[in-house]
């Protein structure tokens, strides 16, 4: 090879003359719209990623995912189209709603996401801007969309008759297409569904097929009705009956059995007049009872008995179950309001000290006509997201999987749910799955290992959020021992961004989609 | 609030009895494909990307998107669909071909992006794993793909005559929906292209609206032949000719003026028995000198007339244009081999210092009998992907625009493409725009600021990758003053995989799609 310089002349001098050159065309013309422009988060992580995107074949950095694998796991995650106007905005809650799934079948995995095309997603599409305003607060929105839908779906994505339903308690269901996640369509169960609203957390009855609903604030945000629906196995709804709450709350989720349903009335208020005013349409008042709201299964909304608790907070229900005398319900509890974004009606400041949460399980005795009930703490650490193996859904159960927020000692860094636990409710074993510093997980879903396999022996599915790498990762962990070694761990290119629930559908249940 | 403390009674020993439970059903059974593992880059950066993904209003962090600009900014990038099995694998160059857009209308960004679906990737995704082996080796794939065409359209994406094409130059080029992004198929320009190749990079004629291009190695890999054709603006064959090379080289790139056509033959050869024996199938041979082959525009193969010079490294043309007497060739030049991943043939290490490369110009004497040319540097910097306003192919011009990987003196920590370069041609006045520490760039494309813009006003286009924050942007440039603030800059949610090239679409012009 050979260096030799070629004959050259340098036209230039090392000291080039900066000329500015005002170019002969309009550079920047304004644009119809506002720009979309997010405000910087505290964490990268936490910027807003609205892809919809598909990937064949997820890498699989660790482990082996396991071949006899056929379903598909669904999960929502909150994705704000446009930026808000909205100061302190309830991301989590009010941004819309992306329907993601990880698609398992002869051990490779593919990836999808989609937007879910609420009426409120689309009409902000069109007007390419926000157009919805505070969270549940209809007067903050803009008068073109007065008396719409507000619905973001951004709660849950479940399956039952065949249909993938996408979920957000203040508007009825969207209808998605299971295979591309596009939107069918909001979905009134062909006309049954007469509230406004429909509950993101439904209970499929395996026994029965049915699928066990409800609607709250059912005649309109801050109403004090509630309905409650049975569909059969096929989405027929079989039975309808309503009742008033003893105060209008977030009623976010409820117990089934196979004898009864249970109504949890607790005291995140929620007042008309408040959002009238523009103040937060949910707020906490620690000097209001809870009450749970006990019918028989199909039962009348008029014959419903209230049994009355000291003021705590609950939300998620992981289990519940009767034996004819006693009812017992499962669910994370602190004694005080446990969302900070929520403010305490008596001007108060959010109380961490009362936001302590543990798994509990309330008894009911229903020869008991005192109309109260016991609670007991049934698991250590501060827990949210209780999940259980959904074959045992309104019967006597042992296995539940929550995410961790606290583990009383531990010195790991960071906030959010940084561990997952399992319990036996049986034993009262806990087990642990750390995924590492700088990383938080989602809700923990239960996966059967086989279609006959016991009760929780098959797999945990978590998505972690590595936030330090800034990537997310499905991690599949041995429903029994996750504390052992992930199953695999699923890489993916991007993050994936703050969501709620999603669920496990098997590809036998997805082969008889009717939408 | 209250937090007394409800009756509570705690089941469980602080200290847990972690007992392992093997589960009752199998956890792992093996998969019928090999695992989707990619080894870990040396930063994390360059991990394969494979999201088809959509963005609807892509993020404005900077500036404000010129609402009148109307047309689509299409690139390639190489994204890996499958491990390879190849040891020190080019990825660069063979990995497959994903198609990307930023679609500009109305002062909003929307973005595509599709893999490519070229005949390589359908049976490798067919198969679940990678069946096609080393760069432009046909003997390293697996046998089941023997004769099958090995292009995996990943170096540039144009458009003309209606028609968007996915391009490498060992392939006859793919034709993509410009709106979808989804394959067509590949195109054989209804049977005329008689190669077995075509160029990446066609010239289009401002004037005539023809298309110029070639195929190299045009009856199979390492074959000196090469096919010269020109379509006409409708994109119907209306010339083509053959010659052969002096010797079997890669021939990347070629010169296009009003008048002439030049074929520049580089020692990067290329020869059957390296392949044969599993090496590399480019090698640089310093001792070898360089040809331009000229012709006049359809003039007849067998009439060429080849310029002789000294070795030394070329590959992309940034402009030529003739005056009747002397053809103008503008390109970035090295004196030894440029690409440290192809060897050289006499077994020495690469030279760093034989790879500096700048901006030159070959004139050509077409009435010097002695068959020569001279070089001049015409421009600062090391240099590479030297674009022009496309309006002035063919022409005498004045603006050019380049990546700098090198500004001497220069204290920016890093490596690969860190700024980018303007040249004015006329006056030799440079700007740079320089995205700060941790970034690097792709090849800048030149946006007319308006159809009548005169040459160099507009915009420059440039995908950024925050390499530290993991993220892509697209930045846009005034063309004028690439040293001032961007106009706009577009955040993308995630990463954008490493990539060639790519070309500005105007609205108008995909308005008079055929394809």
């Amino acid at each position: 090879m050979s260096h030799e310089k070629f004959p050259e002349q340098d036209r230039f001098a090392e000291e080039l003359a900066w000329v500015r050159t005002e170019p002969k065309v309009p550079i920047v013309t304004p644009s119809p719209y506002p720009a979309i422009r997010f405000p910087e988060p505290i964490h990268p992580f936490d910027r807003p990623v609205r892809l919809e995107a598909d990937i064949t074949g997820v890498e699989c950095v660790q482990g082996e995912i396991p071949a006899h694998l056929d379903g598909t796991y669904y999960k929502v995650a909150s994705d704000r189209q446009f930026p808000t106007y909205v100061e302190n905005d309830i991301g989590y809650f009010n941004d819309d709603g992306m329907a993601l799934y990880f698609r398992f079948k002869d051990g490779r995995v593919d990836y999808k996401s989609r937007y879910i095309r609420t009426p409120r997603f689309e009409a902000e599409r069109a007007a390419g801007r926000s157009l919805f305003g505070k969270y549940r607060n209809q007067f903050d929105d803009d008068p073109m969309v007065e008396g719409m839908v507000r619905g973001n779906a951004n709660t849950n994505l479940f399956y039952h008759g065949g249909k993938l339903y996408a979920a957000k308690e203040d508007a009825p269901p969207i209808v998605l297409d299971p295979d591309t996640l596009e939107t069918v369509g909001s979905y009134d169960f062909e006309g049954a569904l007469t509230a406004t609203s429909a509950t993101a957390h439904p209970k499929i009855d395996p026994v029965s097929g049915e699928m066990v609903f409800f609607g709250y604030a059912a005649k309109g945000d801050t109403t004090r009705d509630i309905a409650y629906y049975e569909a059969d196995a096929t989405g027929k709804v079989i039975h309808e009956t309503w009742f008033k709450a003893p105060y209008s709350a977030m009623v976010h989720d409820f117990a089934v059995t196979q004898n009864y349903v249970v109504f949890p009335i607790i005291p995140l208020r929620s007042e008309r007049e408040w959002i009238e005013k523009g103040e937060s349409a949910f707020q906490w008042d620690g000097t209001e009872d809870i009450y749970l709201g006990v019918l028989p299964r199909k039962g009348d909304g008029a014959k419903i008995t209230w049994y009355r608790g000291q003021s705590r907070f609950a939300s998620h229900i992981m289990g519940a179950y009767d034996d004819g005398r006693y009812i017992y319900i499962d669910c994370p509890s602190s004694p005080g309001g446990y969302f900070p974004w929520f403010p305490n009606l008596d001007g108060s400041p959010h109380d961490p000290k009362g936001a302590e949460i543990s798994l509990v399980r309330w008894t009911l005795d229903l020869a008991d006509t005192s109309r109260t009930f016991t609670q007991t703490k049934i698991a250590n650490y501060g827990v949210e997201f209780p999940r259980m193996d959904d074959r045992r859904e309104t019967l006597e159960y042992s296995w539940g999987a929550m995410a961790v927020s606290d583990v009383p000692g531990a010195r790991k860094p960071g906030r959010g749910f940084r561990w997952i636990t399992t319990v036996d409710i049986a034993t009262g074993v806990q087990k642990l799955y750390d995924p590492g510093d700088g990383s938080t997980v989602g809700e923990p879903v239960f996966i059967p290992g086989a279609d006959d396999a016991p009760e929780g022996h098959g797999y945990v599915a978590v998505l972690v959020s590595r936030r330090d790498a800034m990537h997310s990762e499905l991690v599949l962990l041995d429903a029994q021992n996750i504390d052992k070694e992930p199953v695999c761990t699923l890489r993916m290119p991007m993050r994936i961004p703050k969501g709620l629930h999603g669920n496990w559908v098997s590809g036998e249940e997805l082969a008889a989609r009717t939408a």
